[in-house]
Parts: C-alpha cells; structure tokens; sequence
C-alpha cells in the first residue's frame, strides 16, 4: 500500500459543492454533526481514503465483516438552489505532525477533484463547565467571510480559541488558504467531558442557515436526551456519595 | 540495508497454499498456533524478511552464534488433497501505524509470490477472566467465508472484538481484502494474562476441520500442563498470602 | 504540502546580511531578543517557511482570521554603515530530531539566498536561581570570532553548557559551519524559570556592539517591570503561605 | 544536509584492518574500550558522520568553539604483523529503530570502503551486582570464530544475553553477517550501574590477545581507581545513613 490511497467509489456531479469536514474531536462534535448530515441526507459514498497515518486496524461489522479503517467523503445533494455538500468522516485524525499534513493534503485533493471551492471544518471548543447555551464560535481564513456567519449567529471573539485550531480541523483552513479555498470553522461550544448532541446540533443550525438547506434534528435530540439520562445517573451517584437527598437532585439535574 | 528485505530461502511448489499468520500479541495464542503447526508438520524455511521496523537486535542461540531479528515464512507440506499451508511468524510487530502497513504489504507480496487465494490471521481475544471453554471468535473479509467455519465451531459476534483487530492480523484483513484475498482471523479466547497453549490448541482445531489436515497436539498439551502448574503455584503463593488453608485449594486451582 | 515549504514575500537588497535566530527556548531570550529587534527597527516580512515538523495548527487573530503556523524572515536595514540584518522568528522548534536538522538546512538555504556569511543564534542559558547580573555566554564555531565579542562583555566558558547547544540554535552553528557561515552563539544567563527580556536586553546589546546599530529597549524595559510584579507577587502569595510580616517582603521583593 | 553524511578527513594505507565498534551502552564498557585505544595509540581521525538521527547539538570545548555532533573513525596502526585497527567511536546511538539499521548500514559502508573483513563490537553485559571476576561473553556471526576466542579467554554460553544484543553492536553483527563480515560481540560483564574501566580492560585484554598488538593499560587503571573512590564514598554515606560504624566499612569497600 502506498502511503496513502484514495478508492473512488462514485463520480456524481455536484452543483457548487462545500466541503464539510467532522472527524473526532472535542464532545465529538465536528464527527455528531458530520455523521448527522450523510445519515439524514441520504448521503452517497465517493471517497475512501486508506492511510498508513491510520491505526493498523479493522473494525468488525455486526455480520462479523471486517474494514479498513478509513475516513470517508459522502455526497450529499440538498434540496433548493443552495451547494450541494462533500462531507468528511472517519474514526480517527493522524498519529503524527508530519502525517496530518500529508493526511489533511490528501483531503484537500479530493475536495479539488470535486471543483470545491469553500470549507467548513466542524468541531468543538471546551468550556470546563457544562452549556446552558450553545454558542458556535467562528475563525476563518479571510475577513470577507465573517458577515453571513455573524447574521447567523457566529461569534467572532479576539484570539479565541487561545491554543489556535489543531489537528485536521486547523489545516482544512491552514492548508486550504494556501490552496485558494474560502475556509470556516465552526466551534460549538461543549464542556469538554462529554460526547455532545446539543453542540454539533448548534453546529448544524449555523450550516444551515449560511448554505441554505434544511435537515431534521429529531435523531440527535434523541441523542442529546440519552446524553441528558446519562449525566443525570451520574449525578445522582454522585449525589448518594455525598448524602444529598434524593429531593435537591431535581435542582441540579 | 533497505527498510524492507526479502530473503529467499527456498522455492518449493505448494498446492493451493493457504496463508497462516501468527505473530506475537494476546496469550500469545497465534504465535503458539503458527510454531506448532511449523514444528509438528515440519515446516521448510521459504523466506526471512528483514525490517528497519524491528528492533535493532540480534538474538543468541545455544552456540553463541547471532541471527539478525526478522520474521519467517516456512512451507507446510500437507497430507491428503488439502490446501498446503505458507506459516509467518517471528517474534515481532511493527513500532509504529505505517510500519505495521508497510510490513504487512511485504509479507503479502510474499503470500502473492506463492499463488496464495486465502489467508488466516491467529490470534487471541482477551476476556479478563481464567476460560474454561474455550471458544473461537471469528471474522471474515466476506460473509460468504462465514458458514464452513460455523460448521467448525467458530462463534460471530456482532461488533465484536469491540476495539476491532489491530496489529499485523488486522491488516492481513483489511490489506489482504484490497488485494482480492478471502481472509479470516481466528480468535482463540483466552484470559489475556498469560501464555495460553490450550486456546492455541483451540483454534489449531477449527484450522483443522477447515483446511482438512491433521498435528499432533502432545506437545502443546504438554505445555498447558507446565502452564497449569504455573498458574495452580501463584494461586497458592496468593492464597498463604491471605490465609486460606491447603485443603480449600483444591476446589481453586 | 511539501514537507518543508518556502513562501516568498519580498526580495529586498540587503548590505552584507546577518542571520539573527531566535525561536523558543530556554527563558524565551532568544524569541524575545529576535521579535523585539523585528518591532523597533521595522523589519519587513521576507520569507514565510512552513513545515510537516511544526504542530497542524493555525492561530486565531483578534478578527477571528486564522494563519497556518510557520517560521518568519524579516529583514532589517540598519542605518549607518553596518551590517543588515536577517531575522528569524517563530513560535515552534521542531519536534523530532531528522526534523530538526530538515528545518535548520531549510532555514540555512534561506540564509545562502540572501548572501549570508555570518550568523548569530540567540538563546538563554539557565543558572537555576534568580539572575543578578545579565552575563552573556558565548560559543563560536571558529576561534577567530571570539576577541570582538569578548571586547563586548561576551564569557567564553571553558566546555560550556556542559549539555552543548541543542535545537536549531545549536545547528544553526553546527551545519551552519558545514556550510562555510561564521557562527555564534549568544546565550543570556537566565533563571530558567521565567521568560525574560532583562536577559533578552543583555544579549541584544552584545550584537548592538558588535554588529553596530541601535535599537531602544523602552519596551523590553517595560516587559521587564511586568515580569517583576509577577516576580513580587508570586513572591507575596509565597510569603503569606508561610506566615511572613508584609513588611520584610520588600526586602526580598 | 542528507540524512547521514560521511566526511572524508584521511586516506591512510591500513593493512588488513578490523572494525572496532565502541559506542556507548552498559557501563559504557565499548566506549571506554574504544577510545582508550584511539588515545594509547595514536589514532589518526579518517572519517566523521553526521547523521539527522543523532541529537539537534553541538558540543563546546574548552576554547567555547562547537562541534556539530558526530561518529568518528580513526585509523591504527598497529606494530608487528598484525591487523590494523579502524576504530568508531561516538556519543550516541540512535534514537529510533530504523535510524538504528540506517546508521550501522552507514558504518558498515565505511568498513566496507577500508576493505574491513572482521568486525569487533564492544560493549557491557549487566549483571545487577558488584563484579569481582571480569569475565568477557563472547557472541558470533559464525561458530567458526569461536575458537581462538575461547583460547583467549571468552565464554560462549547458551542463549546469552538472555535479551539478545540490541543496537549498533546488535546490528554490526546482524547486518554485517549479511554483506559477509565476520563479526564478534565482546561483553565484558559489569555491574550496570557504573562507568566501569576494568571491565573495559578486560575487554581490552582479550582483543589484544585475539589481534595480537599492545597497549598501555595505565590510564584505565588510573580511571578504575577514581570510580572505586566514588564507589566508596557512596557506599560510606549508605552505610551513615543507616548507622553502621566506620571499622566495618573496610570489610564492605
């Protein structure tokens, strides 16, 4: 296998394609947002890109069928005059500096191949504490793109975040300036503990508005209650722990 | 030395060779398996490979003499109209994700020099727990694989070894598969903490009734017996240690 | 991306260039000395050199607009007859050991492009405890080019620092003297623990003397008194903890 | 700068010459042996190599003028009919794997170009105790070399060390058998926890014997001493430490 291989699994055409990127990260919330996307657009596969950066690794399917792992470019075509989107998944970022490069350059190729012009790189930013409300901060990679993200209720705040963009994330705009690309991040604010539904759903509003579709949010909610269940036992064990009565839980949860 | 060398050995003709991989990893049980079979079946050396992923070792035999550290591929010859067997095994994985992809594409070139249409990757599954049963969890890069080894007593578990398969027998898999290869792992389940004869025995027998061969498996019940005895002196040495009187230990160990 | 990539933004003509270096390291002297050399005598931004090596990361400026991590020439013209200057500044060494040397050559290439024959790289030696008096130590990779620098107040240490020079400093003099360039090393004694630009002054007032500029230190100056009330408070929080009358702390303050 | 270069310093006519490998290891028994060679008898600087694998660094001598890092070949000549000696030292091994097998292959290359046909690498095997008896282990590429060595003194014994023989010294034997050299380890047995000269000097002893040449032991010794004042004084502070009076410490120094 070469360093990195790229599988062309279809060739759809696609009318203005952006490309949204969501691969793991803080709360998960680029990956939810992403996934969420495919899986509730019907989205079709293009891409498989293998790369030696990856784990050395399977996964198992429930027929006991093994894959390579990979990340995975979905087309996903909306519905109205808006783009039609190009999303990025995958179960894991680069092992190494040198390996998001090239894995992040191989990205950008395949977003190329597909004439894409602007990126979303969706991610998480952590606050320590829990969210009451989910503000989505933004950064880009020109001044002239802030306006629509700020009608559609992006914050813009100076320096922030302090430790920069990492990762793929970061270089979806760091390598995709230096390719011409008009590129964005969207940073849902989450705590940072937890895998966070209520995050890439806000995520997801911003998308929306700024390229003009609309996609049902009905299955992460589900998945923002599970989450909600979840905090709310291990508050509650928390609580037992310490003595609290089982009446100032309400209060809390 | 270049990262990767092939030394050729030996060019015997083989008759439908099925690929065997055991290298070191969980209970050792794939490495156990794959020297048995070489052992009992007397195995012809066919190749060494040579890798800058190795570590810088040489090991010492009873002589005093150094061999340099590689993995090996012998050449089973066996009985009957059964597919003959092409062994790899060492004592060694990759350091690091792209070695374990570089490495494993060599060993595959290797298994392509020989004609070979299949592979089975061994290796162990850990379940934290002493087994008494000891069954064999399979996977396969085809669900068509699936039925003749059902028929052998191999078990399918939706999603599961849940971390997926990692490693060199990961990638026989998932590289073999790109290849055009029909590859299966075979995982012996073992408790994960120690050297594990007996799941080696376990999956040498589902490779039996596959492949239609058949090994002499004294000498790996002689080394559960010695482990047996390893295990029965640390239950005891626990068991002063907390006081329970001789008797009781029989009914433990 | 190209492993290591050269972005060129002016070609200015420069009178008998120096190379100045200074990125991270010990008390932040060299970063310090270099960037504030850059911001008082105006240097104009010459060449962008982006690298695999470096963290995949952009940073965030006060509008919210990203740049993708990289080391910086500027260069700075001097009035007077003396040399010009080449400066090199950034946030990051590299982070293996082959990288160091790949950015350092890369770094050089630069230098030979701009007809570098000398070069200083700048940095701080740490003493462990509070510095009194800013001594400058010195190395050379040619013994010819100590007396001017000892006429400037530099201490050349016999086998001093005992560890050697480390990082692209180090090899700015090490492969730097392959290549034929006059090198030294500047290295202002420091605490080690703090960043500081009264270390920072004391080394730039060596290259002033030697090289023969000028430049006002009003604002490494006025760093330094913000790093002292850090200094005293730090020392008062201390204080208090261990029950110490306010009044003796201005002796120690 | 490529990934490993060889500077050509010298072209002296050597007669049948040896490798002799001391890099440092256990006790640094190689290193001591090596250079103590190079010291006693004149060796004449005929190669350095620098290499991306060593530190980011430059040594400082005595006059402050730096060294970029490097492995050095010198040449020996010895008196007699005897082998010449080609002697590598160095400061480092390297830091990765296949830096390792990269470097040794560069090292070999050398030997190679003064037509080296036999290899010596020196090098300390632990033994966690105080040494009395410095015995040296011997381990070759060919069971053929073996006598002359028992005669001089070496033990051969089964599967020792235990661990095999890592590192450069692992790979001159491991990579050299297979461009044809014969090569030798010699282990002088030392504690582990120490610089050990005497171990040093037995392994030194027995080269002499096996290659027939002479030098001067007297530094060695000189240095043997100053450890075994170390090595008492350490032992004095335990033995205050734990109160036992001054008359028993002779028995124990």
């Amino acid at each position: 296998m070469n360093a990195i291989e790229i599988a062309e699994i279809a060739e759809p055409t696609l009318t203005d394609p952006v490309l949204i990127e969501g691969l793991p990260g803080v709360g998960h919330v680029g990956k939810l947002a992403a996934e969420h996307l495919v899986e509730e657009l019907d989205g079709e596969l293009v891409r498989r890109i293998y790369a030696d950066e990856f784990p050395p690794q399977v996964t198992v399917d429930d027929e006991g069928v093994t894959s390579l792992t990979c990340a995975e470019f979905h087309a996903v075509t909306t519905e109205g005059d808006g783009s039609d989107l190009l999303v990025l998944t995958g179960d894991h970022q680069a092992a190494t500096n040198d390996g998001h490069y090239r894995l992040t350059s191989a990205f950008l190729d395949v977003a190329d191949s597909f004439d894409v012009a602007a990126a979303f790189a969706l991610g998480g930013v952590p606050t320590g504490e829990l969210v009451e409300e989910y503000t989505v901060l933004g950064a880009v990679t020109d001044a002239g793109l802030k306006e629509p993200l700020e009608e559609a209720g992006v914050e813009f705040r100076s320096d922030e975040p302090a430790g920069g963009i990492v990762g793929v994330s970061g270089l979806i705009l760091g390598l995709g300036e230096r390719r011409g690309l008009e590129a964005t991040c969207l940073m849902g604010e989450t705590s940072g503990y937890l895998v966070d539904p209520k995050s890439a759903q806000a995520v997801l509003e911003v998308l929306q508005a700024t390229l003009d579709f609309e996609v049902d949010f009905g299955s992460l909610e589900d998945r923002a209650d599970e989450m909600e269940e979840v905090v709310g036992k291990i508050q509650e064990m928390q609580a037992q722990q310490q003595g609290i009565p089982d009446e100032e839980l309400r209060y809390i949860g």
